[in-house]
């Protein structure tokens, strides 16, 4: 049996989409869509004051095609907050008007290929990390993947070196975008579909092709990697919800 | 041909995860969601009568993401009684409010992989372990699973003793768990899609995680196993219910 | 090319699996439901009539998890009839509140790899497997499968020869359930997406997941066997319908 | 590169499967639905027409099955016409009673395998079989189909002379099944998600079995061939419309 | 590691296939559809208008067969566009009677296989390729693809120079089709499901078929192409939708 790699873990994590029925939201007056709204955004300032306590995180973007009309991704400390609050979201108006496209369930998980001093869970570097709160960039990239089990090209055969040594010449095409994209990686095994949930933040959605066209390049991603959806999407801050809203 | 493994089976086993109309159930008026959820708890009763009585057992948990909003776990001796309790829950209004998205049928399982002594369903230990009463564990993980058959990683050629050695491994990773993981494995060839299905209970999430991505580095994971979608929850104990599904 | 494996056909087969909208159900009034399962009686009446002239034959057993409520399997000596009964079906009221889930078309198939002697379709005890009454066993299990063709697993490759011996182990598999489970193979290569169903009837539901296990360490299922979907349910006798249709 | 073999191409061809929502249906008046059916033969009037001055052919089936309750293969010039009939019948009445499952869209083909004289497209023979008049066969039978690229069977890296002589092989099956089984091969490369549609025509449904089966042997099915969804159905002539769609 | 293949990027992309909800649209009056078809034509003014300024370009296109009624492709320079776009359409009251079926995300990509002197983006020609105003061609041809990654058909761990050979035939294939059929390449790696986006234009639909096989020999799609659906559709011209959306 191959070394199993040792991971860090931080906040639960939730990626939540959601597509509108513009047509039944079209059909209420324009006061019932407008206390749904106000509905919404009192649950937004309750998300906004936990993150605010450093209790949590969470962004809002509008997706791009038909996948999905907006995403919500969250972090908090606890399974069960999460779990509460997709339900709290679940009954409010709003979500009456919008259809569940996909979600994701993962951890923020940093994996522990390099040797650490102390223990990391008291290092505030390390803290920042598992406990980030999420950048407001203008664009989010979200897919989740897992690493091959698939004949000659089977990743946990791999000899925990040969992992440790492909991850760090990965680690390094991903470096190469510091500062253009910043990336959040969710550890989901035992607790969604895939391995891996991938979150990418960038001012400038290219990079988010530029990263992954390259890394795919690298033998991790070539003969190892193995991708679900892919999801784009732009900011959408509290501000802007309401506009995204409107409709005549 | 390879020996086959022997098995001692043990109760049936239904996992039905189940989302919740909300729009609808918010459409209807206090008194009639009220009514529901009385009629619903009179059936729990029921359960608990039976569960009492050692003639079955059951755990309700919420799931995290869009997969389901709950899920029943119900063990019973028999298929007829699996499928008369489906039947009887599909017509209660409760049902009524919500969306099958998947389930398994299934039976308690041992691989009878270690030589015992006697008829060993007559040992009181092997007994507790096919007809268990089900942890009120804080957190559920299930998920299905093959053993690979395809080209050179194929389990079902393997001769017996190789298997029983892959096992035997594979088992310490499990055993170095025990107290924080409780797995019941449950049988469903012949029954339903995959192979197996793996249902695990812990008061720490994280350990779902951790066990898993452990097992995926020993050999039976890495090359022999093919997993399903993955389900994670919280306990539905009964006294919460009534504000699981309140809404206002 | 390999020679081709000569087959015996009897009656063509439809299993069709439905699930109930209990909802839309329930909204009827108690006389309605009254009329649709008289109306639905009435149909079985004519098929059971059919059967007694052995011009066909059919059997209902509810199913237990949410691929379905309850399936019916019919066999009948033409295509047309098939059509014309799954039309008829269709054409209930009862069938107004049912959502189809799974269907398979293929006919009763017997695979002559042992050498026979005279007309096969004249011989007894060959017509009673080509044109059978099918069993009120209480349970039945259901699933299409093919054989792979895949790499250096390609069952169509092999010479006759090896897939007659082959086979002959694996039918001797099936021949240690005999009176344990009955067994109806009914080809569907160019009539559905598998190239066989395989339906077992049984007084034992465990013996489908014993049978079904050992024969997976055969070399026909390891190697070459590709399975669909798995459908286990219980026996639905005339005077059981109203019962399982009541609500209240 | 291997050399691309060549085609001749002939009319356009629209595979076109629809199941009937019974339930509205039958909530129609049958004043309203006579209207309906008078509609649509009317369409069929037209379409009758058009094949009458041997400007395109059609056929209906019913399909035996949940994979749609009839199918309409209807061959045109142009692909616009294709487009058109299709858009006339979607605003048809009776096409609001139907739901669409599945569709092929596709061009009649016949591959250039055998060297020819003179512009195949002015000889007779050949232009019977790019623009065919459909048989009123008793039975139909459809399934998508692809050549295998996969690993060491890959179609497309033979050498021509190689994918000659399988073909050829291939072809002798068929030639046993002339007069039993009319076979019509229409290309989807760039049209549609599989690489060809195979439309059989019989009065035997049990030929298509045996056709289908005993190619599977062949190197060219065994090796190369990877089928999507098989659709079986039986003639439904215009004046058996009016008694298939009559509803009490 | 291979090295990576450099690109250049242009406008972004947005595919959007539609069903229109045609029993629904009947039951509008004929000025409520009328009206939703003008809101439709002021939509597509303003399109009109972003094109001749060429700061961003659109085509319509019916779609052949069940995928689709119609679809979309939009170009703009930015993905808020996109986003925007769409969401105004979602708004409309048009787009309430139609159902998303397939929506594609990408950006104008030209490989930059070939050496080239200066900046490109400031060349005019490779400026035309990357902000191109799509041709009103008869027809177009949409699908999806992706490089294989798989056993020993992995093109990403091919040398550069191996690929860049491969591909340099590949183009000759393509530029055989010069006049008949205009390419345009959308990459979407790290926006989208596959990895490059295909649409094809052409007054002849026949060409599609005859490229996409003759390419198909070739060993980068032989070995390495992996191909998603197949959309095929005729021009929609501006003057041509209230026909298209006229109902009795």
């Amino acid at each position: 049996m191959s070394e199993a790699t040792q991971t860090l873990d931080g906040w639960y994590s939730l990626h939540d989409f959601r597509a509108i029925d513009w047509t039944a939201w079209k059909m209420l007056s324009s006061d019932e869509r407008q206390a749904a709204i106000h509905e919404f955004l009192g649950l937004l300032e309750k998300w906004n004051a936990t993150q605010n306590r450093k209790e949590g995180s969470h962004v809002l973007y509008t997706i791009v095609g038909q996948k999905a009309d907006f995403m919500m991704m969250i972090l908090r400390p606890t399974m069960e907050e999460l779990n509460e609050i997709e339900t709290e979201f679940n009954k409010t108006k709003l979500a009456g008007y919008t259809i569940p496209t996909y979600s994701y369930v993962s951890v923020v998980e940093l994996s522990n290929y390099l040797p650490s001093e102390g223990d990391p869970y008291e290092n505030p570097q390390v803290r920042a990390r598992l406990y980030p709160i999420l950048p407001k960039s203008k664009y989010i990239c979200f897919y989740p993947m897992d690493k091959r089990r698939q004949g000659n090209d089977n990743w946990y055969m791999l000899p925990m070196e040969e992992r440790r040594n492909l991850m760090k010449s990965h680690s390094m095409i991903g470096r190469k975008y510091a500062g253009l994209v910043k990336q959040i990686i969710t550890g989901s095994v035992g607790f969604d579909d895939y391995e891996w949930g991938v979150t990418l933040f960038s001012d400038d959605v290219l990079q988010f092709k530029k990263l992954v066209y390259e890394m795919r390049f690298d033998e991790v991603s070539a003969r190892y990697g193995e991708f679900g959806s892919f999801f784009v999407g732009n900011l959408l801050e509290d501000d802007r919800i309401s506009k995204f809203l409107h409709v005549n």
